[in-house]
């Protein structure tokens, strides 16, 4: 046998509970109220079939060569186009395609993280950011999400005595996995804040296109002057997750180092993927789709709702999301999450304990997160019912 | 603008310049003789076209959802078939689908190695490799690579000498960038050093089924007996590069904290190009396919031999592989091949420069890198007398 020790920066690093009850979704009967998956039934298969078929019979070559670290070339024009649509991105930004938003927030932390450098997280914040940080041994300094996101002043004063923070890391809409969203006035003071301190912001954006209610406030890459947002896009939520394509926008130095270190992870994202959502995007009006996609998440979303009324007790807290996959629920007092959602899934219900979404992993908390687009409306009935039994059983 | 520093690690990385050969490998009439590309005539897009549209349209849930990190599940058990059927892997080695080869580098060296950490490296070696190891902060100890394979005194030495050493890497069977394949004895010798100093084995294995000549040498890995060797293939050089797909089989434990890494890096390789490959091997005899283009490279290797006798003086040395992609060729006394592939580039053929496959990036070398299997026979025969021209050139 072998005798050997981790890396330090991965030895205390442990796999995500989401993926861990990801594998548990194979049980028959298993409702999951736990992923981040759209609603099966939106992705465009007949479609990508055969664009697939196309591309591989006309363009085979290109498909299954090897091909370029910053992007298939045609994606990256019609991705820029849709970003300058939202006022997102300039002259001194530049653009590659990550396989999937997770691939752009570990090649900026490997860009830009020493062991002991710090990041500035929302507290509860996306568990496979907060766990790309750390395998790199960022420190987290948590900031609290309030109801119209991210506490400023406490950012503020955090970055004011933590000099070792390297960026900011936010998503201001429909966050995971609270579904806050970030007031404009948030945004804007946010942005002067990463300015006083000079340090940048990773805007991780993949669920702002989802919106059911409510109006668009522009993302802050959008208010960005001085290049100093990084923003991370994905087709996941949009188009597919499985095939893993997304991008990263921002300054040009930092993007080229980004592309070094994408270079020695995967040499590039996988080229057919990039060929059909490019090709998608050409044929067929994804925005109409996404409009409609959207829509079917609101009325999951407020279904969703409606059996919590119905079958949680009033002391459950939940928040009300204008869009994305995710509502934050907190059972209040000192009730265990984890221990909750360890009981949901003998039930046959997999939801995502807070605890995960700490940046200081062992922060105990009573919330909890559901997702509403993938289930359908009876199994999120069977779903919340269930978890409303569990809880009144508590109160017993 | 914003003031920032790249973290230590990746401060000093340079992307490869294979990678920027290969941007101008887009200038019209360009002959590249650079890449590690299959002949595109062999990549079966056809099949592929007809495979990827039944997928989509027959299980297009499970190829556009998120999938499982460790990898589809029929492939893995495929994979591992096709491994155990040469005698590769046992009950405590784990396996674990990659986006190609070059990423299961990348997460075994994340997995182990702390800055300042050593890695023993065959030199010339892989610049891919060698930069995800400089990348982590790791030195590169360098072990030449003799006709047949790594000097293990050599080796031996390195590690007695520097105990900050916690992997081999080699490619042993025509290891790029040298075509030079190891002897069984040497493998067995490198295997007893490796225990004699308690490290790890990095198998490299990307090529071995591309044997056009001489007898199968069995990989270091059948020959493990305590889970020493993390064995590397991938589907890059027998199905597609650009699908990215590959694999890493090894100790349990580490496999374990490679998957961490890997959820954090990409979540998942790409599904569809897994379920691909997958249909692939299902429906199509895959060996006979693997035969009949490594009897293609075999030719074109033979065939830049014939035209190297012909245009290229006797001073110039170069190595006889017996299968894989590539061959050695070295100018000799002190020319510097870096200059002479700057000078090949503007008489339109790309080759890869030594420089960039020393472990030391300082050593100048009068060595350089040939790919037989991408250029047509035309295009080997313009590109071998144009660099037989310049290589005259000096000498007057």
């Amino acid at each position: 046998m072998i005798n050997f020790e981790f890396a330090n920066r991965v030895s205390d690093l442990h796999g995500s509970a989401i993926r861990a009850a990801f594998k548990a979704l194979s049980r028959p009967g298993m409702i999951s109220l736990a992923g981040g998956m759209p609603d099966p039934k939106t992705y465009p298969n007949r479609e990508l079939s055969e664009i697939a078929a196309r591309i591989l019979a006309e363009k085979g070559v290109t498909a299954l060569q090897y091909g370029i670290t910053e992007g298939y070339a045609p994606l990256l024009e019609k991705t820029r186009a849709r970003l300058k649509n939202a006022g997102i991105g300039n002259d001194k930004d530049s653009l590659i395609i990550t396989s999937g938003g997770q691939q752009a927030i570990e090649l900026v932390t490997k860009s830009l993280i020493n062991e002991g450098d710090g990041v500035a997280c929302e507290n509860p914040s996306f568990i496979g950011a907060l766990n790309a940080f750390r395998s790199y041994g960022a420190r987290l300094y948590s900031v609290t999400v309030e109801e119209d996101g991210m506490d400023i002043e406490a950012l503020d004063k955090t970055l004011s005595q933590n000099k070792n923070i390297k960026f900011i890391y936010t998503i201001p809409t429909f966050q995971n996995p609270s579904g806050i969203t970030m007031s404009l006035d948030k945004r804007k003071r946010l942005l002067a804040v990463a300015k006083k301190h000079d340090v940048f912001i990773l805007e991780d954006s993949p669920y702002w296109e989802l919106r059911f209610a409510g109006e668009n406030v522009p993302s802050i890459k959008s208010m960005d002057e001085d290049n100093r947002v990084l923003y991370v896009g994905s087709y996941s939520k949009t188009v597919s997750p499985g095939l893993r394509v997304g991008f990263l926008l921002g300054n040009e130095d930092l993007v080229e180092k980004a592309v070094v270190c994408k270079q020695v992870s995967d040499v590039h994202t996988s080229v057919l993927p990039q060929m059909m959502i490019d090709e998608f995007l050409s044929k067929y009006d994804i925005d109409e789709r996404i409009k409609a996609s959207a829509a079917i998440n609101g009325k999951k979303c407020a279904f969703m709702h409606e059996c919590m009324d119905r079958y949680f007790p009033d002391s459950v807290s939940r928040t009300h999301p204008e869009g994305g996959l995710f509502l934050w629920c907190d059972l209040g007092g000192d009730a265990d999450s984890s221990a909750f959602a360890a009981a949901c899934l003998d039930k046959n219900v997999a939801i995502v304990p807070g605890a995960s979404a700490m940046p200081d992993p062992t922060q105990k908390t009573s919330a909890f997160r559901l997702n509403f687009s993938m289930a359908s409306e009876a199994e999120i009935e069977t779903g919340i019912k269930a978890l409303g039994e569990i809880i009144k059983g508590y109160g017993r």
